[in-house]
Order: C-alpha cells, then structure tokens, then sequence
C-alpha cells in the first residue's frame, strides 16, 4: 500500500501558524497551501498563543527575528506544547550573529520541538560543532562536518527530529535515519526553498502522527518540486524556477512520492 | 455606453495607500499597479496620516495586525474621513483572535469607511452572527450563514458598501444589491487573492464617485482575473496560477468587464 | 578584453546586507541572488552592525521605514563605515513625507555612502531642487529638473555615485558621467524594479573596487533584463514580467553587458 502522508495532508488540511522571516513568508504559505495546508501568519505577542492553541502544527522561523517576534515566538511554542502540536524550529543563519544565538537558546530552553531543520552550518552550531555560518546559507568551510552526526546530536539532545538540508538530505529521530537524494543544486539559486520546506514539514507533521516520517516525506517532496521546476522551467532562469517549484508542490502527490523520492532508510552503526 | 470604470482607474492612476500585512503585501502592490493605480505602503505612525491625505484612497488589511500598525492605521483612516478620502477595510481573520477583535472593533469605532470586504466569516463576525472563523480562511460550518443578510447588515450598520467574496460574491450598500459569479475556486489555493482585491477595490473607489458600483467592478475583475489566468496556465499548478493572476489584471478593462463580467443586480425583497 | 563586473559578482559572491522594505525583500532577495551575490536581511539593532560587518556590501532602503529600523540603518551602515564596506541608500519616497525626509537627513548624517540611487524626484530633493515626490514613484511635475545636474549635485555633496534611474538613467561620481539607456517603460508597471537594482549595486559594488564603474554595469543590467523581460513574456502581463526579469537576472552576464547595453560615458563641459 502506498503511503499516504501527503494525502493526510490534503484531506485534514491542517492550520499551520508560521512566526516567519518577511522576505519569504509569501513563498511559504503558497507552499503551504500548494503541499494542502492552511497557512496562518501572526506574530503579535497579544494573539500569537491564542493562534498557536487553534493550530495543527507552529512553525517558529527566526530569519529576520527582533524582540518583539521573538518573545511572540516562545508564547507560540508554549502554548502548542502545552496542547501537544508539534513545533517545528528553522534556526535561519544560526551562528551569524549574537542575536540569532541568544534567540535559538531561549527558543531551546522554552520550547519543546518536533522538528529541527536547517542547513549543515545551522545544525553544526546547534550540536555544538565548530561552525562557521556565513550569512543564511551553509558554510563551505562546514563542509567537513558530518551532516549524520550533527543531525544525531541535535536529535538526541533535543528530544526531536533533526533535518538538515544539502546535496544528501539528512533526518533522524536518534534512533531512525534517512537519507534523501531528491533536489537540485539550482535550488540554492533562490531564495527560501528552506524556508518552504520548514512550512511544508509543520503541514506534515500536522496532519501525521509520526514526526520523522512525515518529516521524510516532506523533504523528499521538496527535492522533487525542485527536480520538476528545473525540468519544467527548462533554463528560462531562477525567477520561473521559483515559481515552478509552489506548481511542482501543488501537483505532487504520494503516487510521485513513491515512484520518485529518493530515500533510503538506514541504522546507526 | 460601456461603464468607465477601470477607464476610470488607469486615467487617474489613484495613489493608494495601504497598510496591509506582510505576507501578500507584494502581491497587493502590483495587483494595484496591475489594474491601474499606484500604491504606497507607509505603515509608520510617525508619517501614516501624512501618507493618508495626499493619496486617494486607503486600504487597512489587519492581516499581520500588530500594535504598532493598529495605531497607524488608526491615525491614517482618521486624517483620510477629513479629507473624505475613501478608506477600505479588510478585517482579515476577524473573530479568530481577541487581538484582531478588539482591532477591529477600535478601527470601527474611530473610523468610517467607505468599503468593507472580507470573507463570510469574517463579515459574518462584523454583522453580529455567530461566527467560527478558523484562521484566515471562511469556515465551512459558516456556510448556514446568509451572505445577503451579512453584508446588509454590515453595510447598514456601518454606513457603508460591504462586499462578501465567496463561490458568488455579494456586495451592497444597504439600498442596492449586487451579485458577481466570476471567479474561479482554485483561487482559494494561492494566499493572497481577498488581499489583493481589497487593494484593487481601493484604486477603483479612488477613482471614481460611486463606491458601491466601483467596488462591484473591482470584484468582477478579480474574479474574471482569476478565470483568465486558470485558462491560461492551463493545470501547471499554483505558482503559475499566481503569476497569471496577475497578468490577468493588467490586461482586463471595461470591454472584458462588460462582456465577461457576470454580475447581477437585484433589489431587496 | 570584456569587461568583468559581473563575473566578479559570480566568482566572488559577496554577502549583501539589505535593510529594506518588506513590499519587495522577496525579489531583492532573488534579484541578488540571480546576478551572483547573497543576501541577508537583518534588521534588529541587536544584530544589525554584527551583520554589517561581516558582509561586503550594506544596501538601505527606506520603502517602508519605521522608527526601529531607522536606527538599525544607521548602526549597519556606520559599523560598514568603520571597515571600509561600501554602503548603498536607496532613499524610496524622500520628500513624501516628514518622517522620510528626517530619516534621510539623519542617514546622510551620520552615514558615508558609496552610492545613492532614486529616481529624479528623490535625488532632486537629495540635490535641494523643488521636487513633488508623490507616493514613491517619480513625479511628472518634477520632469523639468536636469537629472545630470541633481545627480552631480547629490555625488558632490555628500561624495559617493549617484544614479537616477528613468528613461534615460544616469550614474555620475561628480567627476565620470555615464548615461544609459537600457529598459523599458512597462518595468514601471511592476513594484520593485528600483528596490532589486539598488540591491544588485549593492553586489556589484561589493565584489568590485570601482563603484562607479559597478554601478554603470549594475545599472545597465537590470535595464537590459527588463528588455529580455518584455520580449519574452510577450505581452503575457505584469505578473510574467516580473517573474521575467529575475529570470534574465539570472542569465545575464559580462558578454551581453557588452553587447547590449547602451551606455554612453561622456564629460561635464
């Protein structure tokens, strides 16, 4: 039988309250939307529980965090723990500034997460590896980090699933591990595919009940949204790329995902 | 003779001035410029009422409300009823959260607005019906509610035109009566599309006398652009759709309003 | 020998900070990463001189300034100041209101720039000539004012490239003069195009020493990729034209600059 994670995705149409950067919260509720979810943005401290309670999955993004989303996002967080939605945590640029790394301990500390994901320099930071991040994008000079033992840190020290996001995808539980070969390298050329995908996961794991499964699923989507706009888009360049990706993810569905996605389960050794 | 009424729009070019959210915000500036207009986005409260009184029209979208835009919209819908400048509002998600609540019922108190657009939840809040809206889009379960009925009722409660979109939309001005079968309901699959119009029926509020039947052609171009742009992307998905949206609203005038447009207009029993 | 602005760009990949407007961060986010650089988006104090910093270019644009991000502005740019990092003003709508005229004043203040880009009616007021800048595009009424004399005046003044985008844009440093004549009039029609140009500068000018020379070729770039654009998009709209000019970004090199642009470099009298 096929599974139906997507499907579960389409039919429970789960709200997903995004506190979110503003350079691609629109790409992320069109992804949202696309992948069969139902995006909500709101990040006043006055109303960001009291959304948060009435949603199927949070999904905390500290791409252009301040002080006042900040503090929005740990009531968010807090009150989807105390109802048991998941959370789902992008650490966008963790380890580039002082801020960012305050912000992501307090969010740590505060909140319980579903889900981690970000590039290989974000993760390295949160597992405590030697990194480098250079703005929002993974250092070169992480490179030499192994994504399977970040990710296995940041799974067992925070209780979640780790995702981190590259060439090879990677996703564990601590105890279960993927990896995902979907995606194209021109997907770097744009951005916020990782912030999609970060949306795409909380619709996952909203409509899901198991966080690493569905996480998988939704990584694999993504990488083959990017596998489609490239072949569909045919070199007219990263603006119909973009664009081509929210259409890739409005028609992928679990037939495309079976057939298609990438994904090879392994064990730790 | 054809009505003028985007003739109107593109003639005058009305500078609108919008404080709206910022996850369709983009979307919403080039929907105006797409249909004729000229936006301006000044959320500051240190320069919104400024902004207010040299523009023609004003939209409030209460989208991303957060404190601080309150106020500015606040202060902008005000200086805009001195110079009787045409002030629309878009109580996004209204009676999803105590915030947007209280929000909106401060904006009602202090401003007159000249439209107010919204889904049937959200109309149906503003009308004093029980509502259940989830998030930002209409609740099913307020379906038994009767559009006709909201929006007089809005309208006559507020001394204003009231526009419910949905599968037909309904707008009246308490008096006259209009429905509008345009539209398409992929358009519920991209983020954006109610924004968009509320921004669109500013520019053409802004350039004509009649709010109650600009606002009825403002609404049938949005649904007619949305009908376009399904033809015209042709199943390749919701980015595209988006885009094509867009498109749709730069080329449609009078003419294919005319021919196009399937509006009826009835009277109260 | 082909000039190499653009390979620069590509081969160097500078980090561009942008502390910009939210209506159109998603494509100056795109377009900078469509010509070869990466951007940021950090606009808390907290983190907006660490960012500044570490990035090779700071690009500040006023579209949709606040009170908060004022003074992120002015810690970014004077914190790039103090490393030598060349600094990019992109005064959106000076002379519109009080707040932005203050704003401006204070920048320019307390901020050395590298480069400041508007249109006629923002670098007039800039330049101290009567300008009537409604809403944030240029005014017809301030046509009658000599872009090479305002533009020479601001480079004067305050001792960077200016460069005053229109139908025929022109980018001078008070000692070179360049005219260029790429573009056309539909990128008006579409919100952004000045907002994504003057953070391609930004990456232009990060990657290479001259930045009067980037700036030309910066300049010229978006003009031509807005002629690709229309050609391309063949009448489809604003959306497609949108999308379109990422689109060239992305395809545009040092070997079309060469062969297309219309850049004509000349002396003062």
């Amino acid at each position: 039988m096929t599974d139906r994670w997507n499907a579960h995705v389409r039919e429970r149409v789960p709200l997903v309250h995004c506190i979110t950067n503003y350079v691609t919260v629109n790409d992320v509720a069109n992804a949202l939307l696309a992948c069969g979810g139902s995006p909500i943005m709101a990040d006043d401290i006055g109303e960001a529980a009291d959304i948060a309670a009435m949603s199927s999955a949070v999904v905390l993004n500290i791409g252009t965090l301040n002080r006042r989303t900040i503090a929005s996002m740990k009531a968010a967080g807090m009150a989807a723990n105390q109802k048991d939605i998941p959370v789902v945590l992008d650490p966008v640029g963790a380890g580039a500034s002082a801020l960012r790394n305050e912000a992501v301990a307090e969010l740590l500390c505060a909140v319980r997460f579903a889900v981690i994901r970000g590039n290989l320099s974000e993760i390295s930071y949160l597992a405590g590896l030697s990194s480098s991040t250079r703005g929002v994008d993974s250092s070169a000079a992480d490179s030499k980090n192994d994504a399977v033992y970040a990710a296995r840190t940041v799974a067992e020290r925070f209780g979640c699933t780790a995702a981190i996001t590259g060439k090879v995808d990677v996703v564990t539980d601590g105890r279960r591990l993927a990896k995902i070969e979907n995606g194209v390298a021109e997907m770097g050329r744009i951005t916020g595919t990782g912030c999609m995908l970060s949306g795409v996961i909380g619709a996952y794991v909203g409509a899901n009940g198991d966080a690493f499964m569905a996480c998988v699923a939704a990584v694999a989507s993504m990488g083959l949204a990017g596998e489609w706009a490239l072949a569909e888009t045919n070199g007219r360049g990263t603006g119909s790329l973009h664009i081509g990706i929210i259409d890739a993810l409005s028609r992928i569905g679990d037939a495309a995902l079976a057939e298609q996605g990438k994904v090879r389960y392994e064990t730790f050794g």
